[in-house]
C-alpha cells in the first residue's frame, strides 16, 4: 500500500501539473469565434477526432495508441508555449529544442517506468514515422483547417496565409490519411473559391 | 470515394458542433483559480487522468474504453448545461432527462452505426454497471476533490459542502478504484484538518 501511495503522489503531481496547459493560447479561435483556444482543449478535440475518424487511418493503425498520444502531444507547451504552424523554420528549430527541454522535466514528474513509456510516444509523435505519428500529425494540420474553413478565414486571414502554404501542411495530412488529405484538399479549393482564402502569392 | 465523402460529411458536423463544449462552464476552476473550467478541457483532463491512474483500476478493465467513455462522457451538456455534483435530487434527475435528449440529438449528427456505438458507450458510462464505467465515473468525481483541495477550498467553500458530502462522493470513487478511494479519503481528511472543508454539519 505504501508503495501504491508513492506512486500515487507522483502521479496526482504530474495530473496537478499539466492544468497549467488549458492557460496555454493558440493562434486559432474556437468555431464561434468567440475567444482563442486553449491547447487542452484541442487536444480533447483531436482525440474526439481520432475516435470518430479513425476509420480514414490505414488498416492496422492502433487508434488506442493515436488517441493517447493526441492527448499528450502538446503538454511541453506548458514550458515552451504554442507555436504558430507558419512561423519560418529558425522559429520552428528553437521551439523544437524549447519542447524537448519541457518533455525532459515533464514527464519526468511521473514514476520512472511510465515516464519513460510516455516520454516514447510522444518522441514517436514528434519523429512521424509510425502509421499511428503520422495518422495523429494528420489531424493535428486538419484541426485548425476545419477552424479557419468555419469561421471565414480565421488565422489565414490575421496573418495573409495564402493556399501555396496551407497546401505544404495538406500533403503531410495525406501522408497519414488519404480521405483526410483528399477531404483538405477540397476544403482549401472551396475555401479559394468562397473568397476566405487568397490564391498563391505570386512571385515576380 | 463517394461513399467515404458522404460519412466524412456527417462525421465532420459531430466533429464541428462538439466544438461547443467549450464554451460549457463548469463550476470548478482551474488549479491557479484564474477562471472557471470549461467541459472539454475538463474532459481532456479525465482522459490524461485514464492514462496516468489506469493501473489502479481493478485487473481485466479495458482502459481505452474508459479513455473513449471520459472523452464523451460531456458532450450532453452542449444542450443540456453543466450540472452541479451538489444538486438537489430533483434537479439531478431532470438534467438526467434533458442529458438523455441531448445524446438523442448529438450521436444522431454521425452515420447510424457509428452513432449507436457511442451512445451505447455513453448510456454505459450513465449506467455505471461495468468495471468501466465504474473507473470513469470514479476520475469524474476525483478530479473536483483535486481541484478543491489544490486551490484551497474551491466550491467546496462557495457552495458551503461539507465532508460528509463529499464522502458520499467518495464511496462512488471507491466503487471504481480501491486505491483511489482510499487516495479521496484521505485528502478528505486532510483537507478538513487543514481547515479548508468544513466537517459534516451537525445535525439538531
Amino acid at each position: 500500500m505504501e508503495r501504491i501511495m508513492e506512486r500515487l503522489a507522483r502521479q496526482l503531481r504530474f495530473v496537478n501539473e499539466i492544468d497549467r496547459l488549458k492557460s496555454v493560447l493558440r493562434q486559432t479561435t474556437l468555431v464561434d469565434s468567440s475567444r482563442r483556444e486553449n491547447s487542452a482543449e484541442h487536444s480533447w478535440h483531436l482525440a474526439m477526432m481520432a475516435v470518430i475518424l479513425g476509420e480514414h487511418a490505414p488498416p492496422g493503425t492502433d487508434l488506442n495508441r493515436v488517441i493517447i498520444m493526441v492527448l499528450l502531444h502538446d503538454i511541453v507547451e506548458i514550458d515552451a508555449g504554442d507555436t504558430f504552424l507558419y512561423s519560418p523554420d529558425a522559429e520552428l528549430a528553437e521551439a523544437g529544442r524549447a519542447e524537448r527541454a519541457a518533455a525532459d522535466r515533464i514527464f519526468a514528474l511521473l514514476p520512472a517506468g511510465q515516464a519513460h513509456e510516455l516520454r516514447a510516444l510522444w518522441d514517436e509523435f514528434e519523429d512521424r514515422r509510425t502509421a499511428e505519428a503520422r495518422f495523429a500529425r494528420a489531424l493535428d494540420r486538419l484541426q485548425p483547417i476545419l477552424a479557419n474553413y468555419h469561421t471565414g478565414g480565421g488565422t489565414w486571414h490575421s496573418y495573409g496565409i495564402t493556399a501555396d502554404q496551407v497546401l505544404v501542411k495538406v500533403a503531410l495530412i495525406e501522408e497519414g490519411s488519404a480521405a483526410l488529405g483528399g477531404l483538405a484538399r477540397q476544403l482549401v479549393a472551396t475555401a479559394v473559391e468562397q473568397g476566405i482564402l487568397a490564391p498563391a502569392r505570386a512571385i515576380g
